[in-house]
């Protein structure tokens, strides 16, 4: 305690320049989260449990699939007493260098992807640490990981606690194991929880997971059973490789553009621009030189801020191709499909990839599937499924773009009914996904997509495409019911007049019968042809 | 570029455990929060604009009530280009000791009020530096501080750029100037923003600072004009200076407990727990080693996770006293009043100020204050000022707890008409305002304040005090208007039955006024019976 430090219940004495200075000191950013954990999704117990699963599972689909294996992820929860669980995430990834193991899980704010342009679900380097740390706090019990990173190589085990203070991995245990996979990580986690079912629930999140990652195998043991929930592969294809991509001109900022050119690597501005950007040609690259009145052999290194202020205004003037979108694996239409069938009873199903976008120079790229009617419930609000990078949103639903662009549509147009700011009311699943290298997230929780307008456009775009779809299926859907009433009214009445003309005209019985088909049959012809004519 | 790094356009090789290990690094804070700049309120250029305004001026405020000064902040924004401006913000507050400039202005996580538990506005030592860093970034500025402490002292000048990779100052310019105040600081920022006027606007902004800083006064220069908006104090009081206090025991977590006890300064269990713990008396912390099987005398730094776990039990099962709560400065009911009749041209005016409760063992206080009637609009949405430890809070309405308690109440039991899930309609202005010595906020922009589960019950308990005051005047107004109603049909028609009577029963026109004036008479007093009996 330093001597400026008021002492409780005394009086304080106020403040001044230098007793304000005494107390100035640096933060760490685990200290930072660790009194501001509901940023990261740890906010409340069952919370907590899913996000220390989610922030798992991210990472074990992420290692897989950038190692080309399909994944297999084994998810158990169990239950130690009333508000304690044991989670455990279990891959058959390619596994983790034993050097890199302390860092990945005891430090936040370290990973491979936040420095990538490349699309996956973890970003930050925050999430597993995080959950870790959540656990740490809650349980004083350490985060555990074994990995195998292949047949000759051991497995090692390591026990980790994060010092908040340094924010740095603390080695509790570090040893070989015996472990029977040839290669994959398994993250064992204690903490506090509470495990419930329904709308926000790892269930919940198992299922949504297994609609959108329709390639990925999840064995699943909930902590009330003693059953393990297999979800199968709908495919057993990979999704296409996402390949790295470097920042587009479009999309950077003067400041950022200064950083470029003083750390190029290039001794030319010419081949600066060429080397650290996307869609930059040596031809475009001297265009760009050209229109800010530089010299193309110019040192980037040596740049001031109003010679960065013209290549800054003479990048946003020159015709440039729109970034490379390899850099996306969006789902496709046909998995969308395959995920929604397997997983709901509709009777309709549609869906549209929508084609790269780009906002802030980040490639992105819609998807909206649609499940309408079979058992769904007719007089509640849609269920809407919201993605980013193939990872089920669950909470912040009002404050996600993707809401806000369900709630802008007008979707009586459509067929569906629809108070005012609201949802529609229909037997509707809407499955709506965003895919980019760099999803803006509301919080660090990613919980919800940020409404950046080149986002929400998209978003609406792909809604009403959907939406007209679904408009044509209710109306088709709406005539043949119309026609079967039609129909079926002929059928009821003609009989009847048959009668009637019959005691009218004095007819024979099998006049009647003639009668009633002949006019059967011109009713239904005049019916077909008001259909045809619609 | 390391060698593992994939080219662009280049088949990609699949990753293995050492390639991923190759491209694992750290991130720096700053990295992190420039590529997620929309987490702390920039994400759009109209809110960067209001975000960098707001963080100097909530710094000047602590800096003045710190310092026991009643705060003059001049504002001043001038429009550079179309989308292009300098903010100023100056006080006169105690003024910056010269060695701390650069860190508290150039370095994300750095200042004296993460590890304080009082009430203040700023609270992660990120604010200023990320304004700074968006200036930066957005035309390539530096951030300029001018600051002296007494008028003894020079005044210093500095030129400030924070270096994202390392999350450090990098000092541009340092040197003494000739500066007018005998103390006080003075920031400038040049950034890409936009300025409206409106719901989200600077200028809303600093009128609502005024209702809930009555103690402040504030000269605001906006840019589309020359006039400085002199908005003076409604009073010379000060607030309440808060007193610091140490981490009550209830809130603490096991982890936390764990730590505290490692790195405590005493030597002994029972010294730990009452030197390291607000309201551990020594007849309380011998209680709590008694119930916990610990000896008192034990030394804390060998504390295992088990006997930790005893201890945490032990705690929670001691009666200990409510946290002290003059670590908070309440704005009280008189000065919220104050603030509305001085800023809202309604006609009834109501404030309740709830006493202190306690969230996961934070202090925090709730007040709600309430404007009705004048010229407010009747068929409007009803107009919710949220408030955090005094300031505005302007973005995420709906994700904020406070927005939630208020949708969560039935105002039509209050006399205003309510849809489903929307706020009321009403002339209404609600003031809300949560002060605690660690707000909630669920984004480091601190735009919206998490709905913990104590702070949503008080929240509902002011609303509804609130609204009961409210409903009393209403039904009391109601009242009065439908006697007014009432009175005036009486006086409309009664003459006309006059008439009526003196032409069916020949009256003179005398007997015709009396009968009218018998008739008025006996109808108010039926009316005010009527009343009586309500």
């Amino acid at each position: 305690m330093s001597d400026t430090q008021p002492v409780e219940g005394r009086a304080q004495n106020r403040q001044t320049a230098e007793s304000m200075a005494a107390r100035q000191r640096e933060i760490s950013i685990s200290e930072f989260f660790s009194k501001n954990r509901h940023l990261l999704g740890f906010d409340n117990p069952q919370k907590a449990l899913l996000t220390a699963v989610k922030e798992a599972v991210d990472n074990s689909l992420d290692a897989c699939e950038d190692a080309g294996i399909l994944p297999t992820i084994k998810i158990g929860i169990q239950q130690l007493a009333e508000d304690r669980f044991r989670i455990a995430v279990e891959d058959n990834g390619p596994g983790i260098v034993k050097a890199q193991i302390p860092k990945i899980f005891g430090k936040l704010l370290y990973g491979s992807k936040f420095h990538t342009l490349k699309q996956a679900r973890g970003q930050q380097g925050i999430g597993i640490s995080a959950a870790g740390m959540y656990g740490l706090l809650t349980t004083g019990k350490s985060l555990s990981v074994t990995s195998r990173t292949g047949e000759e190589k051991p497995a090692h085990y390591y026990e980790i606690q994060i010092d908040t203070r340094k924010n740095a991995p603390q080695i509790i245990t570090d040893k070989v194991v015996e472990w029977d996979p040839p290669h994959g990580t398994r993250v064992e986690i204690e903490l506090i929880g509470t495990y419930k079912k329904g709308r926000h629930s790892v269930d919940d999140y198992v299922r949504q997971t297994a609609i959108a990652n329709p390639h990925c195998e999840i064995f699943y043991t909930a902590p009330d059973t003693e059953e393990v929930l297999h979800l199968q592969r709908g495919s057993d294809q990979l999704p296409p490789e996402p390949r790295e991509i470097k920042p587009h001109p479009y999309g950077v900022e003067l400041g950022v553009l200064i950083r470029m050119m003083k750390e190029s690597s290039a001794r030319q501005l010419s081949a600066a621009l060429q080397r650290d950007f996307s869609r930059v040609s040596g031809r475009v690259a001297v265009e760009i030189c050209k229109a800010a009145g530089l010299n193309p052999n110019a040192n980037p290194h040596t740049i001031v801020v109003h010679e960065a202020e013209r290549l800054f205004r003479a990048i946003n003037g020159v015709k440039i191709m729109s970034p490379a979108t390899n850099c996306l694996s969006p789902i496709g239409e046909e998995q969308i499909l395959a995920g929604l069938r397997k997983e709901i009873a509709a009777d309709y199903f549609t869906a549209i990839t929508r084609a790269p976008a780009v906002y802030r120079g980040n490639p992105f790229q819609v998807e909206v599937g649609l499940a309408y009617g079979g058992r769904l419930q007719s007089d509640d609000l849609i269920d809407l499924l919201r993605f980013a990078n193939r990872v089920p949103l669950q909470y912040q639903q009002s404050g996600c773009a993707i809401t806000k662009a369900a709630l802008g549509i007008d979707w009586r147009s459509y067929g569906l009914s629809q108070s005012k700011g609201a949802l529609p009311v229909g037997p509707v699943v809407l499955f709506v996904h965003i895919a980019s290298v760099w999803v803006p997230f509301t919080s660090e929780s990613k919980e919800a997509v940020a409404a950046y307008p080149e986002i929400m456009r998209e978003l609406r775009l792909a809604l009403q495409e959907c939406g007209r779809k679904l408009a044509t299926h209710i109306r088709a859907h709406r005539r043949a019911v119309d026609e079967e009433k039609k129909k079926s009214y002929i059928e009821k009445y003609i009989p009847h007049i048959g009668i009637a003309l019959r005691e009218i005209l004095g007819l024979s019985e099998k006049a009647e019968k003639q009668v009633v088909v002949t006019l059967k049959d011109v009713l239904e012809r005049s019916r077909s042809r008001e259909h045809i004519e619609d």
